[in-house]
């Protein structure tokens, strides 16, 4: 049987050369419809999703001694599984979608059931989030950042080349893609000014991240070896960590950031697994000094994954992108995150998500928030039709998008989009 | 019907003076039993267990349309129910266990069932946190580490006064009394050495706090009343919050702490709740400047809970008393704490835990950490039997004890418990 991930497989579905979602994908995510509003975790492919529900219900799909963890609400029952049934079930998810393959294929009445058109669906956030914590892991971030706000030469703090620097993040309010964003109020305290008030943000702006989902639990005191890591991965999301400059820079010395982060953080639906990123593996930027032991990598954990950041003012007819950029360019690796993570003791969670960090690149069409492109607001990026922006602005629309472009057909994540309303 | 706070009140069952636990108090938590190993809800009395999934399942307890609420393994889905409700069950509970309701009490049946000496109970986690959050509100606290980090003259950060600081904590490694802990390893650079190491935790502290138990929830994007957080504010807890020190120093700059507070977070059994500590209400400092108006309390949400820790090194066979100080100290009350939390638009959800920050005094016996006790370990504390302690070593057990004295009885919270095993 060839692997889910061959080049060569073609789907029955017709699925478009620019689809995210060819049969070499598999992603999965939670939906809905209409006419049965019970969310269910489903994979989509092409402009269809796959109903894991009605395959398991219907015997095509057998997790035995599990049964019904797809008429759940989250894809963590699922997870909880582990890597050996994710990539059974993806390799026979691959198998009933084969154009070869008359099972599904032929039977027009299971075909009416198992296949919903996406356009008809409402998608849920996929992922019931344990824990939410965000790294800060691309260096040309942390230096964009740190040249700003302490000047060149203390650009980068001294801890951030020996580990995946992190902070916790606010589980509750992580929302699916197409979630609106109230603006957030909070203490300002511009330099300028004696004593903070209280009102709404002014400097409003997004961070482009990618987002892990971690699949499996270990447990408090515990270390993670690479092995133990990697395989404790279940897939990524693409993920809006959308920031308050203004309430950080005030609330944020010296405990981190708290409110200015903890308002909203937006995902993209659909979860694309390890497995299918996997042919796009790539070195990561070479790490000097050598990391510590326990967090040496032996193996490639980076990929060559395309970014990219539109932005569409209210009055605009068309977004225009603002951002593109790489993920092959972050210096910690996702599987370094995980193992710094529990390096101290700290159990890890099914359903628990880690923030990349700001995703930058070395050149200037590659920073990943408006306070770099912007420069904290010194130039303004300038949009069609004179429209300039230095931070978001009340109707702004944000979408993000994610690929792993392959011979003839991308692995793709769909979108993270994000629209701000004013604050109440 | 006698208001269950009622000083006068004495239940069937003897109550010895100084129990944390008489009828005036009864506070929920979790149990389970060689017989019956299945975790379920109940209050405690004395030093007995009311087993609350007996109560309701004779229909003692009506909770209709609920049903089953206490036959859980946490009290999530009893306090989602809601304050009506909360008061109206402690006001059944205090009625059933009145000296002259004979109800029960007459009942040998019933009793022998429904209440379970304490000895032969094991308590579990009483909450499934939802999220942790750890505040920063002692003055006391946040002058003294100021003062040893940054001189007495930049000892509280200019925003310190002007809203209650915090940081979001890590909730999957929140344990119930008794768990034991296991010493963290982690990245150690002191400032004398020029490259960092991975190893065993050699400053490991205690920090003294009480958590708040939530147990609504409330929007994304919404913001609360004084009134509204008053009544999300199901209980409280004793609340150990480990800390690794020198893991601290050398990670937490720019983002906080991390993996310096996610090993481990000690919680009390039983939760107290907020309407048994009415009685002990009191005005918490002046505040000065007056806080914004979205912080504006008009009546008082300090508790006079007095508080004490006590040390017992593997080699003493009495724990001796390290630290005795009042929960009214706090600067910020979790009435602020959670408007201030809720104020950006973040969503609160039933079970979140927010921990109050280290609990000092004005003396310097009412210090509630070792790095102030040993002044960052330059004043070592005298044990009986010539012990020394700088911070905790392996074997050491640290204690932590609160109670509201009434007059003839006292509302407590049991303790606190945790013995340091050495690193793996």
């Amino acid at each position: 049987m060839p692997h889910p991930n061959d080049p060569k497989l073609r789907a029955f579905i017709d699925v478009a050369p620019d689809s995210d979602f060819p049969i070499q994908n598999l992603p999965y995510g939670v939906f809905s419809t209409a006419a049965y509003p019970a969310p269910r975790v489903g994979v989509a492919i092409g402009d269809q999703i796959l109903d894991l529900a009605v395959m398991e219900k219907d015997g095509l799909i057998d997790l035995s001694p599990a049964f019904g963890v797809f008429a759940h609400s989250s894809i963590n029952a699922f997870m909880a599984l582990g890597p050996k049934v994710w990539s059974k079930t993806r390799a026979r998810i691959s198998e009933l979608l084969r154009h070869d393959n008359p099972h599904l294929r032929d039977n027009k009445e299971l075909r009416s059931r198992a296949l919903v058109p996406m356009r008809e669906a409402k998608l849920h956030l996929p992922v019931a989030v344990s824990g939410y914590t965000d790294f800060y892991s691309s260096k040309e971030h942390a230096t964009n950042v740190g040249v700003m706000f302490r000047g060149k030469d203390n650009a980068l703090q001294p801890n951030w080349l020996h580990m995946p620097i992190a902070y916790n993040g606010r589980a509750s309010t992580v929302v699916v893609s197409g979630t609106t964003i109230r603006r957030p109020r909070g203490q300002l305290k511009p330099p300028n000014v004696e004593v903070p008030s209280f009102a709404p943000c002014k400097r409003l702006d997004f961070e482009l991240e990618m987002g892990v989902v971690v699949g499996q639990s270990s447990p408090m005191g515990g270390m993670l070896s690479e092995k133990q890591a990697e395989e404790m991965i279940f897939g990524f999301v693409l993920l809006n960590d959308w920031s308050a400059r203004d309430i950080q820079q005030w609330e944020y010395v010296p405990l981190g950031p708290f409110l200015a982060k903890a308002f909203a953080t937006s995902i993209s639906p659909w979860v694309v697994t390890r497995e299918a990123l996997e042919p796009f593996c790539v070195p990561g930027p070479e790490q000097n000094p050598t990391p510590l032991d326990y967090l040496r990598q032996t193996r490639p954990h980076n990929y060559d994954l395309e970014l990219d950041v539109s932005l569409r003012a209210a009055q605009m007819k068309e977004p225009a992108t603002i951002c593109h950029t790489n993920f092959r360019y972050m210096y910690w690796s996702s599987v370094q995150q995980l193992m710094h993570h529990a390096s101290s003791g700290c159990a890890m969670n099914v359903g628990d998500l880690l923030g990349s960090g700001t995703i930058s690149g070395p050149e200037k069409h590659q920073r990943g928030s408006l306070l770099e492109i912007s420069w904290n607001g010194s130039e303004p990026v300038e949009l069609p039709g004179g429209i300039r922006r230095s931070f978001l602005e009340d109707g702004d629309s944000l979408v993000m998008r994610g690929w792993c472009q392959g011979d003839g057909y991308r692995v793709g994540f769909g979108e993270a989009e994000g629209t701000i309303l004013p604050a109440e």
